[in-house]
Formats: C-alpha cells, sequence, structure tokens
C-alpha cells in the first residue's frame, strides 16, 4: 500500500449504500466499490434532470444491487439503511438555477430528506458510517483564496444554502449522538458519466459534449479561476474518509491538483479533442448575483488526515474524458 | 426627536403584519405599534408550547386585526400579505431542546415556512419591508467575545442550523431579487409577556416565575456570560430597522446593555423580587454538547446604522417584569 492509497482491505465484503448511485459520482464510487468486493446497493430517483442514467452502471448492474426510490420517501430509505456498514450520501439537487426556479424541491431534497435520514440512521442504525457530498457552493464568493474549511459559508443561491445545512447536520449528528459522520465539500468534480445535457452538474458537461460533437461551446468570461476534480481522484477521497478515524464530525475540502483560468480550460480541452471550438464572451449580467469570483480550495486538511491528493492532473482527466463521450455520447443525450 | 429614537412619523396609517403576533416580543411589538397609529395585524397559531397568550393583547384586542393561522400553511400567510408595507416576521419554534426531540417541526416552521413566506412576498408583494427575528444561537459556540455579526455561523443545535437557513434566505432574496429584507439576531429577550411556564424561551423566565412564586430556582453553573436585552429595547431596534435604507439585506446583533454573569443575573433578580430563593448548581453533564460557554453580542453595527442603544439596565428590566408577573402570573400559568 503506498502513501495516500486507500487500505483495500477494508472493503472486502462490506455493505454499501450509495445515494445517487445511479448518477456520476456515485457510478463511478460503485465501479471501485464492486472491484474491491464490497457488496453494493445504489439507490436512485431517476429524475430526468438529474445525474441518473442506466448507462452509467453498464457492465456492474450484476455485482450491485439497485433500488429504484427516492430519498424524500420516508419510508424506504430508513429501510435500506438497515444492514448496511457504510452510507455514501451523494443524493442531491445540485443545479444552481434550478435552485432558483424551484426552491421547495432543492429544499426537499437536501434538507428535509437528509434529517430524515440521519433519523433514520440514529433510530435504526446508530453505528453506520456517513459520508456526506457537500459542495465548495456553501462558501458563496471567496473572501481569500485558497478557500480553507475555516472560510465563511455565506452562499449565494438557494442551493448554497440548503447544501450547508445539510451538512450542518450530518457534523450536528456525529457531535451531539456519537454518529460517524463526515463532509467532504467537492469542487468542480469531472469525468466519465457525468452529465453532458446541460450544465446542471458543472458547465464543462456542456463544453465536453460540444467538443466531441465539433460544435462551439462558449466560455463565459475566462479570466476566472476554478479547480477541478476528476471523479477518479474524487472517488478515492471518498473512500479514504469513510474508515479515518480522524474524518469523524468533520468537513473537508476535495481541490484538484491546481487552479485553472477559465480559458486555460478551454484551452486544454480544444487540444485534447482535435475540431473543438469555443468563443469567448463577457460574462452574463443576468448571472452576476450569483456569480462567485475566482475560486479554489485547500484541501490540506485531507491530504494531512487520510494521506490523500489528487493524482490525475486536468489536461489527462479530459484527454479520458473526450475518450469515453467519444465512444459513448449518444447514452448521455 | 432624539438620537437613536425611531422616526414616530413613519408608522401612522401603515399597514403592518406581525407573525407571532399574540406572542412574547410580537405583542409587545403591537403594542407600540398601535400607540404609532399603524393597522397591525397579529397572526398566531396558538401552539400550546409556543408564546402565543390571548392576555398578551389584552387592552389593545380592539385596536388590532386577528388573524389565527399557522405559518405553515401554504395559503393563508401569502393572502395576508398582499396589503402590507411592513412584515415583522417573528414566528419560530425557539426551544432548543424541542429541536432535538423533534427536528422536523422545527425545520417545517423555521425553514420550509420562511421560504414560503418570501416567496409569496417576492410573487404577490416585493415592495414589502421583511424584518426577520433571527437569534444569537447561530454563532454556537463563541470563537471570540464580543461577538460580532462576522463570527462564524456554527450552530450547536437542529433549531441553530434551521434559523442559520431562514437568516440566509431573507438575506439572498434581498440580494438577488432587490427585496427589502433585514435580520436580527436576538440575544437572551426578557420581560412582560414571555413565556415563564418553562424555559422554552429563555431559562430567565423559569427563573422570574420562580422568584414571582418564591419557590427555589436553579442556576446551572453560574459563571457563564450572557446579555440580556429587555423587551422594549428589542422593539426599538425592530421598529428602528424597518425604515433604515442602511439596513437592507443585512442582519444585526441585538445585544444587552452589558455582559452578566448568571451567578449575578440571579442575585439581581432575588434583589428585585424579595423572597426568591435559588441555588447554584453544576452544568448538567447531558447538557453539555449544545453548551456554548459565554456569549455577548457586540452590536456596534446596528447602533452605527440607526442609533439605537438599549436603554432598560438590567436590574431596571428585572425589576418591571416582577411587577408584570406579580399582578398577572396566572395568566401565564
Amino acid at each position: 500500500m503506498r502513501a495516500g492509497d486507500i487500505d483495500e482491505s477494508k472493503w472486502a465484503g462490506r455493505r454499501v449504500l450509495v445515494t445517487g448511485g445511479l448518477g456520476f459520482i456515485g457510478s463511478n464510487l460503485a465501479r471501485r466499490l464492486v472491484g474491491l468486493g464490497a457488496r453494493v446497493t445504489l439507490l436512485d430517483s431517476m429524475i430526468p434532470e438529474y445525474g441518473g442514467n442506466p448507462f452509467n452502471v453498464a457492465g456492474i448492474a450484476d455485482a450491485v444491487r439497485i433500488n429504484y426510490s427516492d430519498i424524500r420517501d420516508p419510508h424506504t430509505l430508513p429501510w435500506l439503511l438497515r444492514d448496511c456498514d457504510v452510507l455514501f450520501n451523494l443524493a442531491g439537487q445540485s443545479a444552481h438555477l434550478d435552485s432558483m426556479r424551484d426552491p421547495f424541491t432543492d429544499l426537499q431534497i437536501n434538507v428535509n430528506a437528509q434529517l430524515n435520514l440521519l433519523e433514520a440512521c440514529r433510530r435504526h442504525r446508530p453505528e453506520i458510517r456517513v459520508v456526506f457530498a457537500s459542495t465548495r457552493q456553501i462558501y458563496g464568493r471567496p473572501k481569500y483564496l485558497p478557500v480553507d474549511e475555516a472560510h465563511p459559508v455565506q452562499p449565494v443561491d438557494v442551493n448554497g444554502i440548503n447544501k450547508a445545512s445539510g451538512e450542518a447536520y450530518h457534523l450536528l449528528y456525529a457531535k451531539v449522538y456519537g454518529m460517524w459522520c463526515c463532509a467532504l465539500r467537492l469542487t468542480n468534480t469531472y469525468g466519465p458519466r457525468m452529465r453532458v445535457k446541460d450544465a446542471r452538474q458543472t458547465f464543462l458537461g456542456v463544453w465536453l459534449r460540444a467538443a466531441v460533437q465539433k460544435t462551439p461551446f462558449e466560455v463565459w468570461g475566462g479570466a476566472q479561476l476554478r479547480d477541478f476534480s476528476y471523479v477518479d481522484d474524487t472517488v478515492e477521497a471518498l473512500l479514504g474518509v469513510a474508515f479515518c478515524e480522524g474524518a469523524r464530525g468533520r468537513a473537508f475540502n476535495v481541490g484538484g491538483e491546481a487552479p485553472y483560468a477559465l480559458a486555460d480550460v478551454a484551452r486544454l480541452l480544444a487540444e485534447e479533442a482535435p475540431g473543438a471550438r469555443y468563443e469567448i464572451r463577457d460574462f452574463p449580467a443576468e448571472n452576476k448575483p450569483i456569480d462567485i469570483g475566482d475560486y479554489h480550495a485547500s484541501d490540506a486538511a485531507l491530504r494531512r488526515e487520510t494521506g490523500w491528493a489528487p493524482k490525475v492532473p486536468l489536461r489527462e482527466g479530459l484527454r479520458r474524458s473526450v475518450a469515453f463521450y467519444r465512444d459513448h455520447l449518444h447514452e448521455y443525450l
């Protein structure tokens, strides 16, 4: 086992539930868990605007149990929790504009359902380990860079407010009830199996699709800094905290290998997808109130605690993503 | 008009809606508004464990419109908002232990209903001014003293998490939709018409009741610092921000005249209520996880912006409170 690698022996035979399991990160995690010999249940609501896609589990569908249900249902999730060792709690509404158009749905999924899940764990399965997918979005517009976990939580949209609540519940239940919960504040995650139909997961999905289709995509602004986590790295971070005792009750940033200006991301993508075209445009005025400027994370705390570090540089991650969507784009349209 | 006094001329004829209007702060505010010539509607759900009490509006019941309804009802509140100039949004679940025992009710009232209210304002009455009663509870255990508004929001109970969300929605709707919203983060508020049956509003209610009944009350710990806002001062702060343009979209602490150790509060109360007895005991172990240690607010921002300052020192406020409950305790048991 090299430094930073997860202890693979921990996972054989483990009963693992993944909410949002047919989605982008959930299905990549599921593939890795199957490889590690875990007994995996994937829960997904298959809401068309979200990330669930049956093709995401092509090749592992027989090696996992798939349970189609919605985390808002008050009874099914508590039932499924009862025999689990680890819960990767990835299901959520993640589209920022959707959270403004329909704040109630975002609230039901990202807050009410999370509380229901935690109460179910507390009552029926208090020894479960819960890893919650939080988001950089809770920080809002950075007051300093890189953003560490002590940065104020000042979200600029309904989604950010609600995800902050969902995370806070997890940490509170760890503190008050002694449960094992941990939150990872994910940055822009990208890679195979992400939604590319629209920008609901990240703008990078739309770019990737356009690059593969050789249609032009737009870069809004271009100077903004962001960091990007290739999904295999994100998966290792999720696995890495789950049996790390020092992670209990804490929230950690997950960042990328380095910050990039959006114009540079577009350039790298175009280099990896010959024929791709893009245009740099002014940032749209109507999106200004929820624009956050530059963002990149300090994930020093996670690295220190678990030995994790991102292994896939952006160029390499884009190359692998382009290769995946060249072969499979029709499954994602 | 002296510095720090509200501009009384602003209120004559104003249509004002107060949620939680038969409660402690709501009814004291209503009395002041009636005196100022405002057209006042009080909305209250009369949930027995909350602050609503018909006696609170004795003497003004004919001068206000009382509407019994619950802010969780999706239709009545939007209807009542339609012809209002100012909304004092005071209704809430405020008992910390209740929020842990029944987190779902706290969430429905302090988050879901707040979002419903703001959406109703945005759609049907975007010009309304909304003053939201937030709470010091959102800060959790202070990292420094006095606590100013830049202090991290790290609540230690479900109520704190939910109130933080409710406040964040108000500030977000101000920022994104240009609505007029302001939040006051109230400290321990006390005075006539508070709930004294139990500690659901503050422990001081129980102390007051015991002091008046000449039964012993318990001081847990005694060294902890707190600040206390006499309700007349709180009411002036609420009125003061409502037409202050610099308050738009902001959250302000409301503190007391000075911090006091709990043992000193008990001593002052006993001096003002001859015959009162109390006992200083160790802080109960089971409450430790949600104990916050010392707290007192910096309300310099509010003072600077509005000229407001507390006028009623703790001893004087306790004296008035004792006098009120000597006459009216039976209405509150």
